[in-house]
């Protein structure tokens, strides 16, 4: 089996809504295609869910909110049951925790449900309710909601892959041998901004999630944003001077939690028996490879990338100094469509490297609300509002966000403690 | 695809081990045969196990303590880690509660597993090996321990089954029309036993489980034991009595129970919106079926079962009780090869009934240690005597015991709130 | 025993160190003077911790970083590990959750360790080391940490008093006979604010935590707040709307929350038997009385104060919002020195009422550092900082402040699911 | 304070009652005399109760089950809701796991409660209600019951103080200046016994509770016991050896117990940082004191015996070995009234030492009822038998039970894992 290669897909827009429906439906089979039905059945943990589900629900989310308008069209409710994620106004569903408990629908039958429900969609885009801006709408976030879902199937499934001793890859590939590990990260310098009153948030041209709005201004005062991400080199130099095991670095909470769970390093990494730094091994959607200094820190939490920041004298920027930073830059980076799955080094080049891509960089904005902001009438308005509570925002996408399907003023949100999402980060400081 | 019929399997004794050997092996792959590769994968608790892994792990047990004979043989020491069940002495293994996260070896790899083993073996079983009576004895062990996995494999299955909405049955099969609900249950009568000094535990002849001896003497007191089974029926009049809701019955662990985890009637039953009892329903292998009150109750726990028996003024048998009683009886019943894979009413003769299959009896006995027991050395020792702490013992086989795997001495044994593993009960009480 | 009353406290400030450390340690003995022994060493839940336990601690506070200056001083290392309560840069400590287990020393060898340090403190005071400004500091902070800690004594016994079928009053007293119910709540009218580029934060003159700084420009749009707080007759009306049962105004964690834990009302609320409103009964620290319509709702969580809100069509104030609308009031209103320890109802006044005083106001600001912010160096540095994450800040007061423990700038902050320390609401909303 | 020195209190028989009550009633606060108020609320795990609970308990017992035929007694329900343990049919009470939450009442309120009801008791114990057989029973019991409470209110006070690195001691003694560590463990031996079919039980003669009888016949296979309980010298040479690390030697649940906890010697042992076994510490009623090897080890778990026993190539006696070899030996031992509270060395004398007292000896008898028993009607027939599941029997006694309190037949309980209740062991073997 070659390597997964998404073809570099657009941004969902303009006015050909088959093509851009087919080409998303598409992606999401492509991406499960180097996967068993026994690999699509499980959820190794309660935050990951298994492949056959992210099928089944984006496909059921254009079943329940958008085929409702094609005549003769009917929904299996057991479908409704299982595949709903968490939408209270629609109904009772599974609960989250046991989505690996449904052995059936077969992956086959899953297929079956996505041909079914495409050969509906289609139908209903050659009729004229396509015209209808609220269908329009419904639609674009419809393709959307499967392309996060695109990156949540692979974050999970490296969760689920790496959950035993055989660290199987996700695709044959040669990709790793391409890999090597004496790399220098580059050098880390400062761009420096100077603050004022800035307009953040989406400006209403082209789609975005209601959580990016409404625009509106901020405050900022004069700071500087590194280079280039904090790297796998970087975050050894942290380890061996005592890192972790220095209670001054942490947030409290952080400082209980990584004695808890007795992280001493980010996620996937492991040691092999040698005691330098050549010895450490990271898992990767390719398999177990030698950790490379020059990469991109990815899979460590908040609390770590918090007390990273601390300990290097810098702290994590806020995501409106991000937005602002990067608002002018070309959306173009390391994302799926480059089909690493991984993250990259810098390229030795001056100003702001990796915005795009690599790592959903943390940022030391919790995620709240913009001013004036209120969600949509109706089920969909349960999409992003009711979780703006003990999250920090990330921003900049990352190695498997989709083509397209990134901006700069797109906010993505996880707890503190999560570090399955490829979550990385980016020094800030003031001036 | 037809109903399971697994054929009359004899008791594994004589001299044809090849013969044996292959009956047993196709036994657990027929039992598979319904299920596809995502039901074969699912761990719905911590206390069963994906069929794959059954599949694997017997395969495993002679591969370890069989193969090593077979000159040149080499086994996989990743599979070794995956699929060696509780065995310290083997090595390190792969966490019980994590079996379900077993993607890879995918199901056709365990099938390939079990042919490359089953070659082996038999080549192995042509070799002048088979005439160690050593040998032999790890050999029956081996077809023995299989077969307490194919028992295990049907009630994990169905646990797992009926973890979603879908209540999917286990195989397609016309069983279920035959089932009706009117019967009343079989009158319960009483038949006596004089007690005395009397002998228990396995004499020696053809195969036994070590826990089943020393053969030894223990002294009776004269006692009644019910012809049949508890059944359905009567369990509904003990719910309708209050039964689970009047502390006085209960042990007082059970109470705690049953006040924690809200039980108030018996695992795999349901109760659909009519409110006399024709509207229960009861999930069996062969998918949801109508309540039917001359059945055998069964899926109850100790706690339940002694709460029962405490209502309804008798009590639980000692298993030397039931032993002495059995101990001529003829070894036959509804046990798997009847295909049934559900209890069956009893029959409206004299005597004892039901004594073998159908469900496993709850008895009044802790599981101890008889007098001069001594495990085996190795590994294979671990397989009983580790286990001696805080569970009961239950006698007499069930509808999913293999044909040949059951006999009056047999011991299994379950913790007090275990439900899964089609338990019932039988009232005794003093003359 | 005659009703707590304690003096009216002035701000801690000027230059008689001597008077205010007698008056701030005299306060604490006073608040404990009514608790028996026993009623000292409970801890009735993670998050409380025993009478006693709080009166020795502030009293390490000084011994730990006031005392070290006085020739001779020797502090016992076993207290030191007892009642250090966070601070890792000085060393191991007892559990937090264990602090329920400290039967010893006893409360009089409690009262005598106090008194030591008392005296020694007072000695110190009397030398000239009171003239260096960083010795000033550490007093004023110890200072203002003990009067925190009265605060929470008192927050704290009032859950332990609630934990038996007794539900003891914490001081024998009349107040209650002078509460009522059936008065109506004054009418909820608005106070309009322009917004624009406002300066929040402490100015730096008389004491303020480090949290409270810098000093730093916010942009606020224009805003509207409530005359007054939210009532226990406001709640009434939306428990009677479904609101513990609608999905639709929670955000999802507090929609988990209230159907994990059951909670269907505010903490210390009960119901009698009868139907209407004038069932409800209302554990305070004078015991239980009836519900009173017109006084503020207290002893929510933000969960619930967020779904309130969202129901009432309005939204919480962020902090910057309620300190501009503040910070030119008069500090005054319902604290500890007017002796109620508990939210009194809204006078029929116009402008905002009950900003200081009554209950701590849950705002919709997450609790970050300003910028700028840096904890001080070493182990006071642990003060503030480290708790900035998954935290929401309230501000201004409530019924058991210490009087002069509170300004417009102060920040507390408490998990979204915190309910026991007298967090209540006022309405925001934009114009 | 001198040392505790409980007067040698004989058997409760004969018919001076009112002696016996206050005898009884007595030592128990004797027993709660050396610990303050603040010691006797604290409950530092489920399974312990607070001195003062035990002192209320007690007296409910009382109050409940005999005052009721006292004209014009009244008992306070609040009491009645406190201080009952577990009797359903009495009514709903306060929570185990909260017991350390009572405040009030006082330790002062409920020695007057105990005052209270002696009272009451006393006047009773003049009337002609004493000739009623059913109440002579009942009061013994209550006087049986309340010695039992004071075993548990030492093993459990001792759990209390060792909670905080105090390591308080409960009384101020001279005793510990009296051990030393050198002494050598005297010699292990066996005695021989022949089996048979022998009588166990209670016959009927003076007081017992229920689970003693009925009397019956077993059958014993010929066995030996050792003269002397297993040591601390020989637990050493347990640890020295390994026993610990080795899976071989444990039940499965006691090993997945010892791993998940990190047990790796007996409750109350530490070690200070001397690398030899001098530098054993244990913590008895009269604090901390160098480990003694000649003592009988205590504080171990059922898990633990019976590894020990294993690795020691021996085994635990069952509860009728035990008994059929003491039944005929002296009743007397290192009980409360010998004043030690901690077990002694054996004597250099031939034959069984040790019998009763120093620590209740862990038996392989899983604890059931004997053939033929019965719970008594109503609420004091919840004594017993409804915690017959999961629970291991222990005989005769420890350094803190009553005089009087022990006989061969006396049937106390635990679950495997339970170690602070002066658990210890003697080894059996077959002959």
């Amino acid at each position: 089996m070659s390597a997964v290669d998404v073809s570099p897909a657009e941004a969902i827009s303009g006015e050909d809504f088959v093509a851009q429906y087919l080409t998303v439906r598409t992606t999401t089979e492509r991406l499960a295609e180097p996967l068993s039905a026994e690999d699509q059945v499980i959820q190794s943990m309660d935050d990951v869910s298994p492949t056959k589900w992210h099928r089944a629900h984006v496909t059921w989310f254009f079943e329940t909110f958008l085929l409702p308008r094609l005549d003769g069209y009917e929904a299996d409710p057991t479908y409704g049951y299982l595949f709903n994620s968490y939408y209270e106004a629609v109904g009772e569903r599974h609960p989250r925790p046991h989505r690996g408990l449904i052995s059936r629908p077969s992956v086959d039958e899953v297929t079956d449900y996505r041909h079914r429900v495409d050969e509906a969609m289609i139908r209903l885009l050659e009729t004229d309710v396509v015209d209808d801006p609220e269908f329009q709408d419904l639609l674009v976030l419809g393709l959307n909601h499967e392309q996060q879902h695109q990156e949540l199937l692979l974050m999970d499934i490296k969760h689920v892959l790496s959950s035993t001793i055989l660290q199987a890859p996700y695709r044959s590939s040669n990709a790793p041998s391409a890999r090597f590990q004496s790399a220098e990260s580059a050098p880390l310098t400062w761009s420096e901004f100077e603050g004022g009153i800035l307009p953040v948030g989406h400006d209403g041209s082209g789609f975005a999630f209601d959580n990016e709005g409404p625009r509106h201004d901020v405050l900022l005062r004069p700071y500087r944003l590194a280079n280039r991400l904090v790297t796998n080199g970087d975050w050894l130099e942290f380890i061996a001077d005592g890192g972790y095991d220095r209670a001054e670095h942490w947030l409290s909470d952080g400082w209980h939690h990584i004695n808890r769970t007795g992280w001493r390093h980010p996620m996937y990494w492991s040691q092999s028996v040698e005691s330098d730094h050549e010895s450490w091994i990271q898992y990767t959607l390719d398999g177990p490879v030698a950790l490379r200094l020059d990469e991109p820190v990815v899979h460590v939490s908040y609390y770590e990338a918090d007390a990273y920041a601390r300990w290097a004298g810098a702290r994590l920027p806020t995501e409106f100094e991000w937005e602002s930073a990067t608002t002018s830059q070309p959306v173009t980076g390391n994302l799926l469509p480059s089909s690493n799955l991984h993250p990259m080094p810098a390229e030795p080049e001056d100003g702001l490297q990796q915005l795009f891509g690599d790592v959903w960089e943390w940022t030391a904005s919790p995620y709240v609300a913009y001013p004036g902001f209120a969600p949509a009438p109706g089920a969909v308005g349960e999409y992003n509002g009711k979780f703006m509570i003990d999250q920090q925002v990330l921003r900049g996408g990352c190695a498997v966000t989709p083509g397209g399907h990134i901006r700069p003023t797109y906010r993505n949100f996880f707890p503190a403690k999560a570090r399955w999402h490829f979550g990385g980060l980016r020094l800030a400081n003031d001036q």
